[in-house]
């Protein structure tokens, strides 16, 4: 048997050495062109030759084949059928495998998923096409977020896990001084308990970056996972649970240890899955609705949730407000404002923004930023390269008509023909301009392509609504824009007890949507947009226990 | 201003060495003679000058003093009255001086804290003599277990609490390569966002021990500490809140930081304080049916619990029955098996011990191991000196009679009178063999002198017993005696599925109710006997989040 952790060992070390350093690093291009000429067209065609087929896998499957609620948000027929499991099948074939999983060391477990994470990076195209085609995001960021950024984030936690399960020695001997006794001497030695049975639930977005970190936490530390996707985003965590079976079969543990579990909107199946005594570990990405439902009803498992929540922009002052501009234009549109860490709300006082002696209107600022992003998706064919398509078009028009509803509308949502998908949805983002005082018009998450500059009567009023509602309503991300040291200290001071991470002045090609592996925390745990951190100790502590054996 | 840190940095860092290494060491001497000659009747003085009096706290107390349900086991009259406070005014205070605490350093804080503990050590003898009259401990263990080896297991959690907030550095540049483009520069910063208020709910037999790690690992965090102790035992936990208080005044922050909620068993306070919104951390020891109710109940905070459990004997073969059986009448009959360590259930096959090339049958183990108890307890005087007094005493009576009657009485339980203190109940343990297919008989918890030899059919099925026993009704420590590696082999297993500490062939000076600071973790949290370990890493990283900042 190969020894993978001899193998990759260098890669974990550099990701030890980085999560404590919080520099810059991924052993995963993220460049398409690193994968050599043949990547893209074997990519497509292994994508191409999955769809219309059932999708096969080896494992517990007596429901036969399931046919999913997984339409393509760019019109592409899918008509892929998946393996239906019973939930007792499903958690009996985990506990079964589990054991030598358990016993083996946190070394060989790091050795085999740092091998999974070697071949999902070799299948990177062909993810980035299940991607793309599931969750409606443009090509290039299905690629990078759907797969060399989510192998890091899968990574990082992989890195975690090891680090604190390797924090406690394996053995030592004990020796207490007894006065003029010889000394009592204790031989001891530690062994890692995994918690249980794991679920992941994945989100319709971004199923790969959301979920590998709870995947790979879970897995390092010995539990089994059963992945449950998003019942309208199946294929990309389907693809991994083929790749991760396979490696694990490889290595001579039972593939039982990551199943995947298919349900549909009409007969869902997580609360019976999680509910299920045997379940030690609950990862949870999406809506707040079901989030809050894990945190109140899961009792027996640990439970980390990442749901969602009203990310604020503050602008306070700007030395150029054109940049200003155009880093909020791209912010807020990058994949029509689907992504957990889109701008929703833009703080702006009502007496205007400083820029340098001069003071520019409430009015002058809202209509810039309505007309940098009018600018930015001038053109259709680029404009659908930046917004992708829209994954619930129902929900999102309905969210863009309630926007539009509630103040002055700055720029109407465009429909645009996609030229090459004709059947996707493709819609600008709604501008609407709405008063601080309509808490209703701005104290809630329109997730999907509506952007809301708020008028307050100051910056510290911005930033006390911004964080009231970060507090109520959860936030994971805020941008604020001033050139005064002491806006700047108070803006810090409302973020940190809002539990929100902040970014300053983003005026060049850094967007505060983008969160990077090993150096940034992805949501903070610290407000209702998730109970959990990617990647903290907390993420991975509580996912086994240390055992102690002591011999005299 | 003192820089305690700079002050006691060094104790700090052999704190966080020996996390790692988990060998011996503690800074606080366990030996009496150790604090001078003067150290004891100034101990005894300041105990003796707060008997009959109100305790004087300058803290929120709108409800007057209170008149406790605080009797000694050993019949002294405290006669003290406490500062009464709302839970609403409480928890204000707590939020009001919560601020500059949480912003201050993690240097900052280990700095007060370690000067705290200091200062805790020198008052060994005074917390000594009130932990020995509220929960009927003999003075030594008093001492040992309230003074610095709790002291061992506060300044642990606050190495473990240091090391998580350290773990990530204060700032950091980015620095990301963008191909012939100039790199994407990125100045980055971490703030520590302490969780909220925190709860402590202390424990009426070992409240410092018990108590002191979730308040070290709640404050240094940077959390405010609601100290709220059991009602029958309330003076130790306010002997630390006063210290606290004066350290923290002193060191220039709010003493609101540390209060003191008391209240009575007729007019109980922890629910309505635990569910206070504002809580954000709970820390419980006490019987498991209230800390059961905390993990179901108290959704909006952390909760650590320790509860209680059935732990087991395993023999199955020996060098030295008679050094078995001298080890187990101590750990058996120390403090009268009031200690959540304490082994209960004693597993002997029906078809006997092997001791070197003879079996020695179930009977005469059974006998050898009554009589044992009963020749370490023969002597009144010492008996006392080993058992201490009886803290509930009508609860512990009526388990003694269940015990007795559930099976053959091999040594009757006896009340003693103490030499020095006639009002205290001391009872030796009342020693029962009963059946493994009893199941009632042997699988739940007898808190208190109560010894049960079970007959099974082999070593297996003691295996199986004490797994399935403390997997029920969990279970701290685990004893076993066997010289068979592979016997060892499979008890280990099992240990480590049941997620129960074992010690093996204990003859000698270590006893397997003693969990070590640094070194043994107390409670895994793998079993129903706590959710929670003290103290690994899972037991602070919950206590805080990091927030990033990021600057272009």
């Amino acid at each position: 048997m190969t020894d993978f952790y001899a193998e990759h060992r260098e890669t974990l070390d550099r990701a030890l050495e980085t999560i404590r350093t919080r520099t810059y690093w991924s052993p995963y291009p993220e460049h398409p062109k690193a994968y050599g000429e043949d990547a893209p067209g074997e990519g497509r065609a292994a994508f191409e030759a999955r769809l219309g087929a059932p999708f096969a896998l080896d494992q517990p499957a007596s429901g036969g084949m399931l046919v999913p609620d997984e339409a393509s948000p760019y019109g592409l027929e899918l008509g892929i059928t998946y393996p239906r499991a019973g939930v007792d099948e499903l958690v009996a074939a985990a506990e079964t495998a589990m054991g030598p999983w358990a016993k083996a060391t946190p070394e060989v477990r790091a050795g085999v998923l740092l091998e999974l994470l070697a071949r999902l990076a070799a299948r990177s195209f062909e993810m980035a096409e299940a991607v793309m085609h599931t969750t409606g995001q443009s090509f290039l960021m299905a690629f990078q977020a759907g797969g060399p950024h989510a192998l890091d984030r899968g990574l990082e936690a992989l890195a975690y896990a090891y680090r604190e399960q390797t924090s406690v020695p394996r053995s030592v001997i004990w020796e207490k001084p007894q006065g003029k006794r010889p000394p009592l001497v204790v031989s001891k030695e530690w062994r890692i308990r995994p918690r249980g049975v794991a679920v992941t639930i994945g989100v319709s977005t971004f199923p790969t970056w959301n979920g590998y970190p709870g995947i790979f936490a879970s897995l390092a530390t010995g539990n089994p996972v059963i992945v449950k996707p998003h019942p309208a985003t199946i294929l990309p965590l389907a693809i991994f649970v083929e790749i991760a079976r396979e490696v694990l079969a490889e290595a001579g543990f039972d593939p039982n240890l990551v199943t995947l579990a298919v349900d549909t909107r009409a007969e869902p199946i997580t609360r019976e899955l999680v509910l299920h005594p045997a379940v030690g570990i609950v990862d949870y990405t999406g809506g707040p609705e079901f989030g809050r439902w894990l945190e109140e009803h899961v009792r027996h498992a640990a439970v980390f949730t990442e749901k969602a929540g009203v990310n604020s922009v503050i602008v306070d002052s700007a030395e150029d407000l054109g940049a200003v501009f155009r880093n909020l234009s791209v912010s807020t549109t990058m994949y029509s404002g689907q992504m957990c860490t889109s701008p929703q709300d833009v703080f702006v006082p009502a007496d205007g923004v400083r820029v340098g002696d001069e003071v520019v209107a409430f009015e002058a600022v809202a209509r810039g930023l309505a007309d940098a992003i009018a600018g930015l998706l001038a053109d259709d064919a680029r404009a659908c390269e930046i917004l992708g398509a829209i994954k619930d078009p129902e929900a999102v028009a309905a969210r863009i008509e309630a926007a539009a509803a509630a103040g002055e509308v700055l720029l109407e949502s465009r429909e645009i023909t996609h030229p090459a998908f004709p059947e996707a949805t493709v819609r600008t983002p709604v501008v609407v301009a709405v008063d601080a005082a309509d808490r209703d018009a701005y104290a809630r998450e329109f997730f999907g392509p509506v952007v809301l500059v708020v008028r307050t009567a100051s910056t510290d009023e911005s930033i006390e609504r911004a964080r009231a509602a970060a507090l109520d309503e959860g936030a994971i991300t805020w941008l604020a824009y001033t050139t005064d040291p002491a806006v700047e200290q108070r803006i810090v001071e409302a973020a940190v007890d809002a539990g929100v991470g902040v970014a300053f002045n983003l005026t060049g090609g850094l967007f505060v949507n983008q969160s990077a592996a090993f150096s940034d925390f992805h949501v903070t745990g610290a407000n209702p947009a998730g109970n959990a951190s990617l990647t903290d100790t907390a993420f991975v502590a509580n996912r086994f226990r240390f055992v102690g054996i002591r011999r005299q």
